[in-house]
């Protein structure tokens, strides 16, 4: 018989299920989720692997009194229908209620706002730690899968947890993949033990202290209830690694793990992409270019941190690339260290990372590149307003964070051919490390003849009075900005700087004599380029505006709104200068 | 029969010694080593631990054909020693001549300028990615020790190094010690390979793929060098793992191994240190509070990430803290996420870690903290221009990597009192993640009483036509400036900021009928809070000129010729405001 969803307020409302009546249960979620899926989008694969495991979690477990930590959190669909949610994933008008991770501000029981990887041991350490100063008993769970473990911060957590000497409980999904293949001798160690059932010599886990459980059939609810039943309130740590099926109960989900990690909408039986997107992106352009360039030179090496399908590099491609195309796993530390050591070595890496997941390498880029002036290249991607418009991926706070490293050349282009100039002028150069910046927004093409002495800034239009530095993708909004002054009779002068770590003061001493200069920039104005400007300028007559984003976390924000909260529409800062 | 030291220009000097000589030759650097380490100071622990490594090390590969690459390198005094520069080790007049790391700038026998931990075997990778794209048969060789194995760069290396699948070579120098005792489940798991001479089951390194080699005397010549022999030109990843003793040939290094890390000048006889360093600093009125704190409080929790001692605490004081003290090992990234889980879970987390080193949690600062909002609080130290002067450990960047993070508040005490009340607001507070950074130099006092209302700038004296603003450990120079123009007869207002991630509006709206603003702050005006001032300042009539230290990476520098160079004396900055 079939369970009422809607009846399903709390985990408690699980509890008296017996095994056939958690069986349906998981049967109906799939169902539902599959449904949601197909018509809205998200983490397709991810969710459907973890529908038995999310249930026999909340089954055995009680939260929110036990402690549960999802890593990176895109896989807590079910986990959200069973906590009060489920209007969000069987009501079509509610869809959109929920964001697409744990979220705090949606409910008790979700603990953390997590978007990155293979933060879930450390933090979950965190409430241990605290739980056992206040004498609690509760059980403390960290849930993580997708590749997240092999990422610095979770195997960091995972060799802290066990010094906790209390109760401790790691869920290890494997999936066998990360967003792509997994990549690192943890995932092949993880093969073993699953080709061993869990018997395999030289357990990493067992070496690190943990206790070891290998359920082998991870979408089986009666094993995993079993497991997880075994590790509740344990007095030390645990980790029950389960063997799950990304994707499981859609074919193609199955068949083609990475395309459905996250898909938007599509065909519920076939599988086919409702919106086939044609357009032009930067991705592509920038994968079209690095495989000719490699081609052309087998010195070039490009890298990614497991997000090959972010920078454009299909499996398709990675082929084409062969061995000059290195994936170190969910690793941006050891990515840039990487990328340091093929510098150092004569190759010209180039590293193509979201702009969201390089926070992860700030140290690296200061102390194994920039220090060491090696001329490794990064490309970052989804930044700025245009990025990602969830709070735990945001793209405005690349330019502060990797500006202001002495040594690094940020580049910012404004159009397509810009773009593939400042690639070639950073894989070719050898002085710099270089990070270039992916437009956002639609592909923009240009005429005009691109400049890459990139030590100073490109004027493109001449003028009196006023001047518009427009950086990056804000060059569009800055040329129109100027055509709506020139339609007023005024002649401003347009300024693309390109480089916004290194000021062109020459450039910058001739606006002195100018009345007024607005510059723009896509992330934050804290620490970004406007502010240095202006504190170039600081001791002249010429008044600087500086526009850009607020210092702020916004949540599945809408561009447009956030632009003009901004004062970043053409008129606005055509406004701004006729006053 | 000894051996002339000043001979060995290069290690092929000592390719054809015998076992003998070789044990000589040790001996004769050790002595040497002895002798300027006592008279000088430096790392004297790391250094003296692996003389029979770094000779065997030497004598068995080929540097600089075979590339070795030394993690964190404080412990490459012996690899100075026979590459080249002998006469700093052994002619008082050249003690100066070298840094305490490897250096590029030096000698091609070093590869990277490395002083944070946990770089070398992802750096290595690198180079022998970059090998294998060449077809090369060097020898590509990690040498880590001093627990920087624990820290998530180095694991995320480890994981990926035997993805090569060719030559790699990891030598782990395991002198059972970080700079204090070792934490973590690795480090327990270390001690049970050692305990069992290197056989017991759960090999965890043999899990990832390498060969194991395990040598019990790691100060033993010949031992070593049959490991090396036995894994050098392997085709695959080998890990040899070296049993050594901190301090070695120095009793009382090696009886107390902790003040031995690092120590300035000594008794070589007793160890008893030459300078007995009184004075009053803030890292001891740091821990004094902190302890103090912690007794009244349980909730309260000191963390460290291997470095205790950095932040005053002793072994004494651990012990007196217990249970609300925990070291997770130079895990900077575990470190900041187990303080959000344990502001999450109702204790009060302080994290107290260098300037330098906060830079590896970047984004775990921004995102387990920050978008989570949970009020940790961190202390960091050796900031700003007084901290200590090498290029790979510079203090100069806190202020931009962490004020412009959303949601952060960066607090810069001018003195102890300040800092002890703004350490307690941060404390007793539930609202906000903060950033406690604490001054450097000579420790200030004041009879003023404190204002803690951190969202206002203190106005410490009224006046007309200008304004200095002095942040932080620099408000010392500002109060000077604005007594030198006291005395010409000007009345300048004196401000005292005290937070620079939250601009004080208010106050900044008051100042724009002023002539003339001038910003200080210890740290890189790149991105940094004058800069902040400058913009928000930018449109009015009020020049504002923003003083710091510029950016760049300074070696071995003299904090006064540094602020004089970036016009930072009372006098420079008086007459920046005369003009």
């Amino acid at each position: 018989m079939k369970i009422d969803l809607t009846s399903i307020k709390s985990p408690r409302d699980i509890k008296n299920l017996d095994l056939s009546q958690l069986t349906m249960l998981s049967e109906q979620l799939r169902a539902e989720l599959m449904k949601k899926l197909s018509a809205h989008g998200g983490h397709v694969g991810p969710n459907l692997g973890v529908v038995e495991a999310t249930v026999a979690l909340h089954y055995v477990f009680d939260a929110p009194t036990d402690r549960i930590v999802f890593d990176v959190s895109h896989q807590t669909y079910v986990h959200k229908m069973l906590t009060g949610r489920i209007s969000a994933f069987i009501s079509p008008e509610h869809y959109n209620d929920v964001t697409g991770y744990t979220c705090p501000r949606e409910s008790g029981y979700d603990l953390f706002e997590v978007g990155h990887t293979s933060t879930s041991i450390a933090l979950a350490a965190g409430l241990a730690k605290s739980r056992n100063l206040e004498g609690g008993k509760e059980n403390v769970v960290a849930f993580i899968g997708d590749a997240s473990l092999g990422g610095g911060e979770a195997l960091e957590g995972l060799d802290f947890a066990p010094t906790l000497g209390s109760n401790f409980i790691v869920i290890l999904n494997d999936n066998q993949m990360s967003i792509a293949e997994n990549h690192g001798a943890l995932y092949d160690h993880l093969r073993e033990l699953r080709e061993s059932n869990g018997t395999a010599h030289n357990n990493i886990f067992r070496a690190l202290g943990y206790r070891y459980i290998y359920v082998s059939d991870g979408n089986d609810l009666h094993s995993l209830i079993e497991a997880f039943r075994a590790a509740r309130n344990a007095d030390h740590a645990v980790l029950i690694h389960i063997n799950t099926l990304k994707g499981a109960g859609l074919p193609a989900a199955e068949a083609d793990k990475e395309t459905f990690h996250y898909a938007g909408p599509f065909d519920l039986k076939t599988g086919a992409p409702l919106q086939d997107d044609l357009t032009e992106d930067y991705t592509d352009i920038f994968a079209r270019h690095m495989l000719t360039r490699m081609g052309e030179d087998r010195r070039i090496v490009a890298l990614t941190a497991g997000t090959p399908g972010a920078i454009g590099f299909t499996p398709d491609r990675r082929k084409a690339a062969g061995k000059q195309f290195v994936d170190v796993g969910i690793c941006e530390q050891a990515g840039v260290a990487v990328a340091a050591g093929l510098a150092k070595g004569g190759s010209r890496p180039v590293f193509g990372v979201m702009a969201t997941f390089i926070q992860r390498s700030y140290d690296q880029l200061s102390q194994d590149v920039a220090i060491n002036g090696l001329p490794a290249v990064f490309v970052d991607f989804a930044g700025g307003v245009w990025g990602i418009p969830d709070m735990t991926h945001l793209g405005f706070f690349d330019i502060p964070m990797i500006s202001n490293i002495p040594e690094f050349v940020f580049l910012a282009p404004a159009n397509a051919e810009e773009y593939l100039a400042m690639l070639d002028w950073a894989i070719d150069q050898t002085d710099h490390p270089v990070l270039v910046r992916t437009p956002g927004g639609p592909v923009v093409h240009t005429d005009r003849p691109v400049n890459t002495d990139i030590f100073r800034y490109d004027i493109v239009s001449e003028g009196e009075d006023v001047a518009i530095i427009g950086a990056g993708d804000f060059f569009g909004i800055a040329a129109e900005a100027a055509e709506i002054l020139r339609k007023k009779g005024k002649k401003p002068m347009l300024i693309n700087p390109r480089n916004l770590s290194q000021l062109d003061t020459v450039c910058l001493d001739s606006l002195k004599k100018l009345r007024k200069v607005v510059t723009l920039e896509d992330g934050i104005t804290d620490g970004g380029f406007g502010q240095k400007i202006a504190a170039y300028l600081g001791d002249s007559d010429v008044k600087v505006i500086t526009l850009g984003l607020k210092k702020e976390f916004l949540d599945r924000y809408n561009a447009t709104e956030v632009l003009r909260d901004n004062s970043l529409t053409p008129g606005q800062v055509a406004n701004l200068l006729s006053e």
